[in-house]
């Protein structure tokens, strides 16, 4: 089944508004086991019609958000009917809901509302408990289109409550299986993870491999019909990759840190220069961090690494704020003053000014400190560009604390 | 000149990421003179080429995103050459080029990487600094094509300071004129701005006014014809706006605030409880906040409060940490441990738990401690979603320093 989505607005084309309805409906209709295989954004107006006569060449379903407003440029209700042929039929019933609606907040209905009573011949009306348009359900025997209000507000409730129970029902038997897994990983690109794995994996049998790397990591996505068989491919790839997998599925670093620490009873505190609180701000996006997090430091010059963490001054002159050395003294200052279970220190050089031949831009070391004395001390060359540089070295120090929970 | 985007990636079809390059290459654009008419997304492979042909049969300009990396299901490079009947010539230098940059980060290049240095015939190869996979662009007479790569952190930059210009000169001439101010303002709604000022903006003549709401702000964006209107346009927005305009342009308020800061050679700390250190984190992400920023503590449990910036426990126990003297206390012991020029301090309920009828999920107390013993407090009720909150809650914080500074 050919599953495509027409998004209608001139505000998406100027950048405006960021388009969040694509993502919403692929993901449910993912759960479906249905995959859209082309979106298109066109503006109000006649663009609508063809982009909908070019998706019906194709498509056996077909969503359609917005354009189903009361003023002249929303023309998606007339468009569709137009390229099914069909008539549009006035609803008296309809019409009486929205005036019904516009009494309730005491707004006075003008004589343009009369346009959202209008349904193409035999179409499914979709109820709107959040606006005035109702949405519409329109097919011709091979193309079913289903018209969604452009507003999320009003789109996501009808699509969960209406239109998703419609086509489940339509749809029965139709549904291909379609089972996924995403898998994390940090620290390998994208073309060393497909090297370890990916004809191996295709060797399993139909598994769809596919790649989305950002800086330092990669988001693994493996795509079966049997939910066996994407478990295989997904346990060949731990197999492989081994902890370099972070985590499966949506979650976050920031998530599984404070999965694990909150499972493992423990506590971590953070020590903080070149990240300038990045990896406590990252701790705190994740509710209930505060029974692990409680103590974390920005020692952002020198003078505060030593004030506020102990780090001798003559360790600060002999090898400099960026070194293993610094970097082992301000995880152990923040062990003791926080009384944590864990303390992680990152210190480094984000750039784009401070480097130096032996110490570039991008250079930065990690320090891991454990209550019963044990201590890791690793080195890493980052991006030079200074906020990738800052998510890398936070990610790598989240990762350091997962390693050591985990 | 009709201009097309096609941005490819399975995983915008999946819903797993959100398209962000349209609204970016839109204003963009918007800002030569040129609007998007027609937005496409195609999973990675052959779907690509379709597309590509689709859009050459109408658009004179045609952006592609993504599909430039190294892996199997990266085909754009291909998929553009062969719509455009051109072959794709290897390039030794690229190759080297990339070489190079996994050499400085201690990689081992394989030879999957070999993609990257292909070029269609007679195709203008776009820097890449921020990753390995040049852009492009190619044309044939009446269409051209820019492929920009996929990760944001690379297409931003390349579109900036290689691909903008090169159009621009390429298309010198048969660009409209376009003048446009975005102002940035804090503490307004959009309507609020809208009453304020629109109608008397759009007395002075053709100004175009728009609006893009965030959380708790708004960029105002002024459009006209010609530079001496969108001037008298702004000016008229600051008379009637005041100091809650705290950038013009794209500035960031922590670039602001480092930016007055460095002027006035003063320096800032910053004492964290709900924000988790994302003010210390949006300073650090400023080059040279260094001169500017070097103390910033994370007390986000009461002891911390108490052994990090010296908060009385007896002020803890009788108004909670949730209060207008906690605040208070928590700047003025930032102010002590830094000797810093100014402290800021935030403490708050960030939810989603931890709410209760006096102190609600969302209230927020902050202050700001000045070394003349000046000290203010401002109490604040934002959004209860965490994320929302924190970002809010950093962003009134930075503006108390800007404001101090300013």
């Amino acid at each position: 089944m050919r599953v495509e989505i027409i998004n209608t607005g001139t505000e998406l084309l100027l950048g405006q508004i960021t388009n969040t309805h694509l993502g919403f409906l692929a993901q449910s209709l993912f759960g479906l086991g249905l995959r859209v295989e082309r979106q298109v954004t066109v503006p109000d107006g006649p663009a609508i019609t063809l982009a909908f006569r070019d998706a019906m060449a194709r498509a056996d379903l077909i969503l359609v958000t917005g354009g189903l407003g009361p003023t002249s440029d929303d023309i998606t209700r007339e468009a569709v009917a137009e390229a099914f042929g069909l008539k549009l039929i006035f609803h008296q019933e309809i019409l009486d809901g929205i005036a019904a609606k516009f009494a309730e907040r005491k707004f006075v209905m003008n004589e343009l509302q009369r346009a959202q009573a209008l349904v193409p011949e035999g179409g499914v009306v979709l109820d709107n408990p959040f606006g005035t348009a109702p949405g519409l359900i329109v097919e011709d025997g091979t193309t079913v289109a289903v018209l969604l209000p452009g507003p999320p507000g009003e789109l996501r409730p009808m699509w969960q409550n209406e239109a998703l129970p419609w086509l489940r029902k339509r749809f029965a038997g139709r549904l291909p299986p379609v089972h996924e897994v995403t898998l994390r990983v940090l620290g390998l690109g994208e073309t060393r993870v497909q090297i370890l794995l990916e004809d191996e994996v295709k060797a399993l049998g139909p598994v769809e491999v596919g790649y989305c790397a950002r800086p330092g990591e990669v988001d693994l996505r493996l795509i079966a019909p049997e939910e066996s068989l994407v478990r295989k491919a997904a346990d060949l790839a731990r197999a492989k990759l081994g902890d370099a997998i972070y985590a499966e599925g949506a979650a976050t670093m920031e998530e599984v840190v404070v999965r694990v620490a909150r499972a493992a009873g423990k506590t971590v505190a953070t020590a903080e220069s070149c990240t300038g609180g990045l990896v406590a701000s990252r701790i705190t996006n994740v509710s209930r961090s505060s029974e692990i997090f409680r103590y974390g430091w920005v020692t952002y010059a020198n003078a505060a690494k030593m004030t506020e963490l102990g780090v001798p001054a003559g360790l600060l002159e002999t090898h400099g704020a960026v070194s293993p050395e610094v970097a082992r003294a301000m995880a152990e200052g923040a062990l003791r003053g926080s009384g944590a279970d864990l303390a992680v220190a990152v210190t480094g050089i984000a750039g784009p000014t401070g480097g130096t031949p032996e110490k570039p831009v991008g250079l930065v070391y990690f320090a891991l400190a454990r209550a019963d004395g044990q201590i890791e001390v690793i080195e890493r060359n980052l991006s030079t560009v200074r906020e990738t540089f800052k998510s890398m070295a936070a990610q790598i120090a989240l990762d350091l604390l997962r390693r050591a929970l985990g």
